[in-house]
C-alpha cells in the first residue's frame, strides 16, 4: 500500500532542497505566501474541506477514547469551528506582522582595510515539528517556519491526521502560487517514519517536539537531531525571612493555581523557618480553599498538623480544623513529600522549611528543572543573590512563576520551551529558529599576508 | 587498582557542585584566579615538575610512535620546553585580558509598569574537553573555560596523560587559595571513563572534541551531550565568469597552500566554463609548481590534459610539459576525481568546470559541509547572490578560505570551528561558551492580572 508516498528522506530531502530557495527570499515574499495561506483558508470551500475532514477525525477519536488510546483532554482539543479556523487564520497574519528576524547584523568588523566582516542572522534549514491533538498547530508552526525561512515537516498525532493532512495539502496547494517552494512545508504520517525521520541528522536542522512529557523524552533519547523542548517543569518559589506575607501568599497562589498543568506553574515553596511559622498557616487556609493538596517535610507537617504526630495516623480533620476555620474536606492533613523531584502538574504543592538562602539555592539545584524559580523577598541583597546564584533559565523576584512564557516576555509568539542551555534558552520565539552567518568580503585578501616575519597587523576594528 | 581514585560520575558531580560557585564569581575574582594560575606556572618549581612529567610522556610516546599507535604529527605536538612554557603563560594572560562574556545585557523589556524583564549572559556550567597531543590544550581550556564562568573536565590522549596531569595538580593547588573551587578544573583519564562521561547529560553541558576527524566523529555518535565541533572541511571556491584571474589564482593559491592540512584549507574549485580556458592552464601551472595534485572532472582533464583522452594511459608528461613550462615531476597530468565527498587535507585540489553560478551552488549544497565556501568575481550581482543564497557558517568574497579563523575574526580566542547551526556556528569564542538566563523584577504581579475580562495589557516596552 501507498508505494506511491516518497520514503520519509525523499519528504526530506525535497524539504532540504526548498530550504536552499526558501532561505534568501526577502521578507515580502515569505509575508506574502503568509497572507496567502491566510486568505487560501478563509476561503469557503477550503473551510468546508477542513470541517469535513476535521468531523472524520471526530468520529474516529470517539473510538480511540473509547479504547482508551486517547485522553478526553486530548479528544477535547481536536474539533474545528468556523470560529476557530478564522482565530488560525489571524494567528498567521500575526507571525506575518512580526518584526523580521533573518538578515539582522549580529556584529560587524573590519578586519583589515577592505576585508570586512558581518554576522548575519540567517535561517536553521529544516525543523521537524512532532505534535499531539490541535488542528491549530500545523497553521501556527506553518507560519513560525515560513516566517523565519525554514522549511518544516510536520507529524501530527494520528487523533488529527486527517485534519491535518487537509490543511498541508492546501498550504502546499497555495504555495505553488507564491516565492514559496511547496516542498518547504510536508507532511509525515505515522511512527515509522518518524523513526526514520529521527536518523536524519544531514537533513534536519532541529525536531521540535510539542505534546506530553513522555513524547519529549521518547525523541530526545531517540535522536542526535538537536531538539528543543523541555521534560520537566519543576518550579520552586523560595519566601525569604524578609518578605511581604501577603505578596508571597498571592505570588505562590497565583503560581500554583493559575494553570496548575502547564510547566511554569509552581511545585514546590521553600519557606525560611524564620517566618513558617506565622506565613504556612495563612499560605495553607488559602490554598486548601482552592483545593490544593498540600504535602511537606517533617517540619511543615508538624505545624500544620498540630495535633497529629506527622507519622501517626490519627484523624486529622479535627486536628486541623481550626486552623483554616475550613470545612471538613479542605483541611485535609498535610501529607509527606514523596519524592521532591515529582513534577504534580495538579493542584498539590510540596513545602519545605529551609534555614536558610543557601539551603534554598541547594535544594534548588538539586531538584530543579532549571526552568524558572521565584523568590519573594523584601531584602535587596538575598534578591540580587538568589537572582544571580540560582541556574535556570527564568529567575523573578516578588513575581509569580507563571509568567515565564513567551507570549508574556513580548516575543511575539511562542515556539516552545527550553530547558537545554544550548542555542535556546527559557521561552523561545523567532529567534530560537535562527543561526547566523558569517559574510566575509575582501579585494583579495590573502592569509599568508598576516603571517611571518613582515606579517600585516589586522586592524579588527569594530563597527557601530 | 585506582579504588580510590573518584569515579567520572563523582568528579563531574563535583565540577557541577564547584561552577554553582563559580558561575556568579565577578570579574575579578575569575580574572585573579587566571592570574594566580599564570603566577604558579612561572614559578621555577613548577617548571621543573611540569618538564619532568613531559619527559616521562615523550618516552613513553617513543614507544607509542613504534608501535604506530601514535602519529609522528602527534609526537611532534608533545614537547614543552622553557620557552613554550612561557608562551602558555602568556596566552593564560591574554585570555583575562579578553573582555567579560558573562553579565551583559542582551535585552531588556519592561512588561508592565513595576515589571521588567532582563536577558543577561551566563556560563553554560560544565564543559568536557576532550583533546589530543597538545599539553598546551590543558592551559588554553582552562584558561577559557574559567574566564566564562565554566568548569571543565579535562580528557588528555594517554600520549599526554602525565603532562597534562602535572598541569591540572598544579592549577588545582592554585586554586585552593582563590575564589573559583578546584574542582571546577578536573581530570579524567582512560578510555572507559570517557565512555562514562558521555553519558551524563544531566551533569555534563557541552563537550568540546579537539583533534582528529575520527575523534569527532565517534563522540557525536556516542551521546546526547551537545558537541561543538566539525568533523569536516569540504571548502569550496567558486570562480564566476567575470573575475579579476590574477587574484582569483592568487586567492585559490592562499587558500589550498598556506596550511593545506586544516580544515578551512580549499578542497574544490568550480570554474565558470566561460573563464576556464584561460584561467585553468594558469591555475595548474601555479599550483603544480608549488607540488599540488590536480584532480578534475572530464573536462577539465581534456582541457589541462590535451594530448590524452582523459581516460586514456597516455604518457601525460610529454602532453603536459609545454603547458607551463614545468619541470616533468611537476607537470602531472590532472586525475579523475574520485569523489566530491572527500576532504584531502593535503596539497590536492579538485577541480569542476561548472555552466553557472546555480550550478555551482547546487554542487556547494550537495557536496559541501557548510563551513566555509568562497567567491571570486567581479560582478556585485553575482557576489550578492552567492553570499545570499550559499548556507555556511562562513561565505567570503575574493578572500582566501583561511580567514574563517576565530583569531582573524577578531574573537579574542578560538574555542574551535562547529558546522553546526545550533548554539553557535562557524570559529567559536568565549561568547560559545555562555548562554543567557531571563531575570524578571516585579512587586507582586500575578499572572491572573493578565486574564479574563479585565484583563491588564501589558506594556511591553523594549528599553534602549
Amino acid at each position: 500500500m501507498n508505494t506511491n508516498r516518497p520514503s520519509t528522506q525523499q519528504t526530506a530531502e525535497a524539504a532540504r532542497h526548498a530550504s536552499h530557495t526558501l532561505a534568501p527570499l526577502s521578507l515580502d515574499h515569505r509575508n506574502a505566501a503568509l497572507e496567502s495561506i491566510a486568505q487560501a483558508l478563509e476561503a469557503p470551500d477550503s473551510e468546508a474541506r477542513i470541517l469535513a475532514a476535521n468531523a472524520q477525525d471526530l468520529a474516529a477519536a470517539d473510538t480511540l477514547v473509547q479504547a482508551g488510546e486517547l485522553s478526553s483532554a486530548n479528544h477535547a482539543r481536536l474539533p474545528l469551528s468556523p470560529h476557530k479556523l478564522a482565530e488560525m487564520v489571524a494567528q498567521i497574519r500575526a507571525v506575518a506582522a512580526l518584526p523580521d528576524p533573518l538578515g539582522r547584523q549580529l556584529d560587524a568588523i573590519e578586519l583589515d582595510l577592505g576585508l570586512d566582516l558581518e554576522k548575519i542572522s540567517v535561517p536553521l534549514g529544516v525543523l521537524a515539528v512532532i505534535f499531539e491533538a490541535r488542528p491549530d498547530a500545523v497553521t501556527q508552526i506553518t507560519a513560525l517556519a515560513l516566517k523565519s525561512g525554514n522549511a518544516v515537516l510536520l507529524k501530527p498525532g494520528r487523533e488529527v491526521e486527517r485534519t491535518a493532512a487537509t490543511l498541508v495539502a492546501i498550504i502546499r496547494e497555495v504555495l505553488a502560487a507564491t516565492a514559496v517552494p511547496p516542498d518547504s512545508v510536508a507532511l509525515i504520517l505515522g511512527r515509522e517514519q518518524v523513526a526514520d525521520l529521527l536518523h536524519l541528522p544531514a537533513l534536519i536542522d532541529l525536531v521540535i517536539p510539542r505534546g506530553s512529557r513522555a513524547l519529549v523524552e521518547h525523541i530526545q533519547a531517540n535522536t542526535r537531531i538537536p531538539v528543543l523542548g523541555h521534560a520537566d517543569g519543576i518550579c520552586h518559589i523560595y519566601v525569604d525571612g524578609h518578605v511581604d506575607q501577603q505578596l508571597a501568599l498571592a505570588v505562590i497562589d497565583d503560581s500554583k493555581t493559575d494553570y496548575p498543568a502547564v510547566c511554569n506553574a509552581v511545585e514546590t515553596a521553600l519557606i525560611h523557618a524564620s517566618v513558617a511559622p506565622t506565613f504556612l498557616p495563612q499560605l495553607a487556609a488559602r490554598l486548601r480553599a482552592k483545593h490544593v493538596t498540600l504535602l511537606g517535610d517533617p517540619q511543615t507537617q508538624q505545624l500544620l498538623n498540630p495535633a497529629s504526630n506527622p507519622a501517626s495516623n490519627a484523624d486529622p480533620q479535627s486536628s486541623n480544623a481550626h486552623l483554616a476555620g475550613a470545612s471538613a474536606t479542605v483541611a485535609a492533613p498535610v501529607g509527606e513529600v514523596a519524592d521532591w523531584h515529582t513534577e504534580y502538574g495538579d493542584l498539590t504543592l510540596a513545602i519545605r522549611i529551609v534555614p536558610s538562602l543557601d539551603v534554598a539555592i541547594d535544594h534548588i539545584h538539586r531538584f530543579g528543572s532549571t526552568h524558572t524559580e521565584s523568590i519573594c523577598t523584601t531584602d535587596p541583597v538575598v534578591a540580587a543573590r538568589f537572582l544571580n546564584e540560582v541556574d535556570a533559565a527564568t529567575v523573578l523576584l516578588n513575581a509569580s512563576t507563571r509568567f515565564a512564557d513567551g507570549f508574556r516576555f513580548g516575543l511575539g509568539a511562542e515556539v516552545g520551551v527550553s530547558t537545554s542551555k544550548i542555542h535556546a534558552r527559557g521561552p523561545v520565539g523567532l529567534e530560537g529558529l535562527t543561526t547566523y552567518k558569517y559574510i566575509v568580503r575582501g579585494q583579495g585578501h590573502l592569509a599568508a599576508s598576516y603571517r611571518g616575519p613582515n606579517a600585516r597587523p589586522f586592524t579588527h576594528r569594530r563597527k557601530p
